[in-house]
């Protein structure tokens, strides 16, 4: 769609300040020079309101939606065995869509425009994202043992690159699940397929010291190391949480280009601490932020995890000066743009780049004054400043009402199968 | 006003379902049963709603609002220094008014409905309260060295006592800044003077490792040793922070029956770390929530505190058990009603206390599925939920829009008062 943004508040790579837009078909086409022919079919007057790229949620399991708030203040295997699993078992592939578009939902409302997905359900998520006008990387969770190239879930991740047909905002990854649910042969394997295919790793790496334990004790290495010696890292990845890694740790995944979501929130939540964000960041690691899933984190909201890493490095390090608001936005936007491979196209406002941009309410308590707005995302935002969402040149929110997913029909689903699946309500 | 609300999802002490709720002038009146002669002035539908009892910010000082996001990611005394004291030092009365309604509009919109303000411009934040409609307590910062009745601000402290003649909604404390901007004598002088006249104190102990290697050796015991010595405990006393204690303190504390604000967020971006809240709550100690002011939080949001209050311990201490929506939800709730002595009148929904309530709308994905919904307001709500809040049995805002304070007029001065200030904007 042709758009144009008038005299709006932008962020733009070199800072804040005021322009004007012109989105042309799915691309930013120009900034404060018209693109020549340039018609618009779509302005929005940006007086009062505040540009930034779309936030990128660099790993979530969005399926996982529906078990928010089911599973919370429990000890790991009660959370894993006695509420999460049960659920699991009994999820359709319907109820898998309904729940990733809940998950999207959020989402869009707070102003993520890509997502990374590690799921279980194949073409579940990917039909939601057609609708819901969403980018999203897919990634189908593989677990196993042998080097086996037919195995059914290894199958069934290739058939789902099929999906792309759907739309071009999707792409690709495989996602073997992590190093206790995946044996050295079918890591091997992983990293063969990932490689020929042409496509990246999405896999959860040292999220907690009781696989630390495990993996030391079975293979005699690390995490990292037993990941990189199955070839893991000779193909791009992307490893979730890091929380519990060493010195020698850092710098492999340095060395290998692998690039860390940290997720705060789950992190936390499930008791595994904080992982060494100032650490990665030192040893030039290219560290992204995700809210992993709805059941361990709960909310998929990247404002919500941005406050996050901007504090918990200073209180975990005792220092104000440890991680600051620019490299947590740049965390949210250009970094998980360069772990998924699609920092040439989105990630930060600049011309040639998709239009993923969000527009923010200046008009909000949270945003007063409006001096320091990098900051204000970090420190006092809460995403429901953001009004209107575009995503690939589409408007998917227009001042706080979603243009593609039907939103209610979505919640009374939802509600609908909660007595299905077991989720335990009234708890308190 | 009368008021009666339909069929809403309530949180009462008892747990979460369904129930009328009936509001008689100030009070609520009646719970499913409705009380003889009333009649409603205005009816709201419940159905798709969730009751709360208002928020309550235990330790705040909301004319900093107009501070927030101009001294981010600086090193303690920078940020002191540099850039909050030049600021303070120009900042007029009628500024001081416009900031604090600028934080209460923030605290409405997130649903807090009684505040603890410590505060430097007398009548100015009384004078906020008179026109939002907030219910708060109004502690004037002292800071002093000499045993002095006729010391300045201790006698505008109490000349501000006066404003209750405003509105019922005010209480007063005095508000001894710290250990370390206190001498002895002053800080005795201040317990007496609180005896005498029947309040209570608002203190900041224990915040900082500096306060406490300062206090150490200047007066050879820990802070919260050195208030107790000076009879600050005597009458009824708000801790603070409470961050660098150790088990002696934690004893002290809990002996005395202090209640201690814990602010996660101010003291993780100051860089002080985590306050022991398992180990204070073990100890039986009163602990409730508080945002502190805008320059050190950044936001005047208990829906953001109640999330780190859950998270961070977890972390810290790494298990998912330390601490539970539950608790938190008392924390930023009836244990602050406790703290200020005003356990009678709010802090939970039950029949003769005031209606100091909260709506939230159960369509919003943070709320979804409508299962567990204290662990909802803990794990991924984010206030914007929040629609409509009574206070004291006033609508102070419906459906999103405040109907006490001129939210244009507020947003404007705000932004009019920065150049003249010095507050930086556009730094990032």
């Amino acid at each position: 769609m042709n758009i144009v943004i008038k005299n709006v508040t932008a962020l733009l790579p070199n800072g804040q300040d005021s322009h004007t837009v012109y989105i042309k078909g799915q691309d930013i086409a120009g900034i404060d020079k018209e693109p020549e022919g340039f018609k618009a079919e779509l302005t929005i007057e940006g007086e009062g309101k505040l540009l930034i790229p779309g936030l990128i949620n660099a790993h979530t399991h969005s399926y996982m939606s529906v078990m928010r708030n089911c599973a919370d203040d429990l000890p790991f295997m009660d959370w894993l065995l006695k509420r999460i699993d049960p659920i699991e078992g009994r999820l359709t592939n319907e109820d898998a869509y309904w729940s990733s578009l809940l998950g999207q939902l959020e989402m869009i409302r707070s102003g993520i425009t890509t997502f990374n997905d590690q799921q279980m359900h194949i073409h579940q998520t990917t039909r939601a994202v057609a609708e819901s006008g969403m980018r999203a990387v897919i990634c189908r969770g593989l677990v196993g043992n042998e080097y086996d190239k037919s195995d059914r879930r290894l199958l069934e991740a290739l058939e789902e690159m099929e999906d792309v047909k759907l739309t071009d905002r999707l792409n690709f990854r495989l996602g073997p699940h992590a190093p206790y649910s995946c044996g050295p042969d079918y890591l091997k394997m992983c990293a063969d397929v990932a490689r020929d295919k042409g496509i990246g790793i999405h896999i959860h790496l040292s999220e907690s010291v009781s696989e630390v334990e495990q993996i030391k004790e079975k293979y005699g290495c690390s995490p990292i190391e037993y990941a990189a010696k199955a070839g893991v890292f000779d193909v791009s990845t992307i490893a979730a949480h890091c929380v519990q890694v060493d010195e020698k740790d850092i710098e492999l995944l340095s060395e290998a280009g692998v690039s860390v979501v940290t997720c705060p929130a789950s992190n936390m939540k499930l008791g595994n601490g904080f992982a060494p964000i100032p650490e990665l960041v030192e040893k030039k690691v290219n560290v992204c932020l995700g809210t992993d899933g709805a059941a361990s984190n709960n909310a998929q909201n990247m404002f919500r995890e941005m406050g996050l890493l901007a504090l918990i490095h200073k209180g975990t390090h005792k220092t104000p000066t440890c991680i600051g608001a620019k490299e947590v936005f740049d965390m949210a936007t250009i970094n998980g743009a360069k772990a998924l491979g699609l920092s040439d196209i989105i990630g930060s406002i600049e011309i040639g780049k998709k239009a993923d941009l969000v527009l923010l309410d200046l008009n909000s308590p949270s945003l007063m004054p409006n001096n320091n707005l990098l900051s204000a995302l970090c420190y006092s935002a809460n995403g429901s400043e953001v009004e209107t969402v575009i995503i690939d040149g589409e408007v998917v929110m227009e001042n706080r009402e979603i243009k593609t997913i039907d939103e209610e029909k979505v919640y009374h689903e939802i509600n609908d199968m909660l007595d299905r699946l077991g989720v335990i309500s009234k708890l308190c």
